[in-house]
């Protein structure tokens, strides 16, 4: 039995979950679902199975000290820091340099919420063999509504635990994601992926050659210390960063997807985080998740206060988040333009 | 020429103006509207005109220092410093028992904003010249839409200046409010009267005979140091309290009414503060009136903040108060019921 390698990835900035998330400690590492960081959660769902070998995290070195503290006891492979930002696709392959080119690599984002991690855990083992048979595999999450903020993936023919993916698409607009939920034939893509080591960097090198060479190039000259893991600074920064979807999925022949539902969320702004918490809301759909809160009148509240009470009168499908020097009160419907803030572009 | 004499009650609590309006700080003693308090605007609209003498001023213990600090230079005649409150009736009584029995007093509150003061003083001195022909006065506010919050004036016969009042009616329901306002005939009771004040005390003694006598017994028993005044406690105490509508005005057969339009407003909760400042507000009504806010989406939102930046998204006809330890979020319809919210009640 071959071992899956976990490889959490935890570039995420969180800006739409300003003001709580912040540079210094974005979304990853805050405990916004359970009492555990989301990154926590990443790491625990894999650390009770013995599918799983220890994960390599790959991070930038703002987070390193951050990092290490939430692991706690939990034994990592590697912690690769980034010396800059890349976006996912150079990320992925340090992780597959540093690997034994046979390896199954998992790539996790460290800031999703998965409500059901045993599912999780079944569609990584059915992922991990189409890997094994030289496929690049994306878990396809069951779409529940007609959400115009995700990829998509269209299903292509049968194989074994999965389907090759006919087609991706880039954010829908609502009448297109309405047909893909009626259909059944589309997934969002999770940015959940498996991948043979070496297959990934060989399907890099073909589709972006610079990238893959100047990755290598990072490792060759890297430095480890201990289970830190420092790639060279410059031949990463020259590095013109991409996503592993733009760079490699859509351009391989051997895309596949399993199809996957695990109360998924990527937690992606606040109402997003209200209806991953709404089974903890009172009657009439209210939540002061952090701090204490009065709601007089009020429907689809959720507050977050790390010290002033909060007192919500008549509102409606409301957050509002007491962060620091910061409060920010916010629609449902407005929740996705948070990132554009001043408080949260100017940080 | 005889001067009018200001009557300044500074007794109410603001409760609906929490968390700005504290105990410790109520609703007169902020500057909600200008970058002088309530209280100071009421002071400083009587100063400047020859009509009108050193105001008396009536306030609570808790609020003395507050009130000599916000004075300044401003000169009074005397300050009544009740040892418990008992509501306006006799708050007035302790004036008129303190003043020559042939002055006339004019009675304000001192949590009212007023935008054009220049009607008001026209408006006291025509009460003034009602009350020397032994009428009670109210000021009759001309209503701009069917509030339901108020009492209504109904206009009687005309008298020199203003009117009889045929009927008091207390806060109706919307669909008599709506009656009121289509037939002008009726005027909100402002809260603002003149008398005079050996008239003032005798329609007090034939209406609330025991009342009057505590009044005089606490003046008569009271202590002077200085410009300061205060009414023996025992005496005060055990009066039973109730408004001057109540107590005198809706039992007199001699009310009059005088009408003013001068910008009125009570500033009786957030609502009607936003409705006070919205000639400050932006292109789409939203203003920071104090503190940083941004707004994105937003129309008709009120901030304030002793703080923290507000940012606020999508948002309408909402109100948002930052101040210590409290936040406050309430819809403009909601306004009415803040004064109920726990934070408030139980400060």
């Amino acid at each position: 039995m071959h071992l899956i390698h976990p490889v959490i990835l935890c570039g995420g900035g969180g800006t739409r979950l300003w003001p709580l998330s912040r540079k210094a400690k974005p979304k990853p590492f805050l405990p916004l679902v359970e009492e555990e960081s989301l990154f926590q959660q990443a790491v625990h769902r894999l650390a009770k199975d013995s599918s799983f070998a220890h994960p390599i995290i790959v991070a930038g070195s703002d987070h390193v000290d951050l990092i290490e503290s939430q692991l706690g006891q939990v034994e990592v492979a590697k912690l690769v820091i980034e010396p800059v930002a890349r976006n996912t696709a150079p990320a992925i392959a340090l992780a597959a340099d540093l690997l034994p080119q046979d390896s199954i690599m998992l790539v996790c984002p460290s800031d999703h919420h998965i409500a059901n991690p045993e599912a999780f855990r079944d569609a990584a083992r059915a992922a991990a063999e189409l890997a094994r048979d030289n496929y690049l595999v994306a878990f396809g999450i069951a779409p529940d509504r007609p959400e115009t903020g995700y990829g998509y993936l269209e299903r292509g023919e049968a194989l074994k635990g999965g389907y090759t993916i006919a087609r991706f698409v880039e954010k829908p607009d609502l009448s297109r994601a309405q047909a893909y939920l009626a259909s059944g034939d589309f997934s969002w893509n999770g940015g959940i992926f498996a991948f043979r080591a070496g297959h990934y960097l060989e399907e890099l090198a073909t589709h972006r050659p610079a990238m893959a060479l100047l990755v290598q190039r990072a490792v060759e000259k890297g430095i480890s210390e201990g289970k830190r893991f420092y790639p060279e600074a410059d031949a990463f920064a020259a590095i013109a960063g991409d996503s592993v979807d733009y760079a490699v999925m859509e351009n391989t022949a051997r895309a596949a997807m399993v199809p996957v539902e695990m109360g998924w969320s990527d937690i992606g702004n606040w109402s997003a985080l209200a209806d991953a918490l709404s089974h903890k809301a009172d009657g009439d759909g209210n939540l002061a998740k952090a701090g204490t809160a009065d709601f007089d009148g009020c429907s689809g509240v959720l507050t977050i206060s790390d010290g002033p009470r909060i007192s919500a009168v008549g509102l409606e499908d409301i957050c509002i988040i007491v962060s620091g020097n910061e409060v920010l009160v916010t629609t449902r419907d407005g929740a996705q333009s948070v990132g554009k803030l001043p408080g949260a572009a100017n940080q």
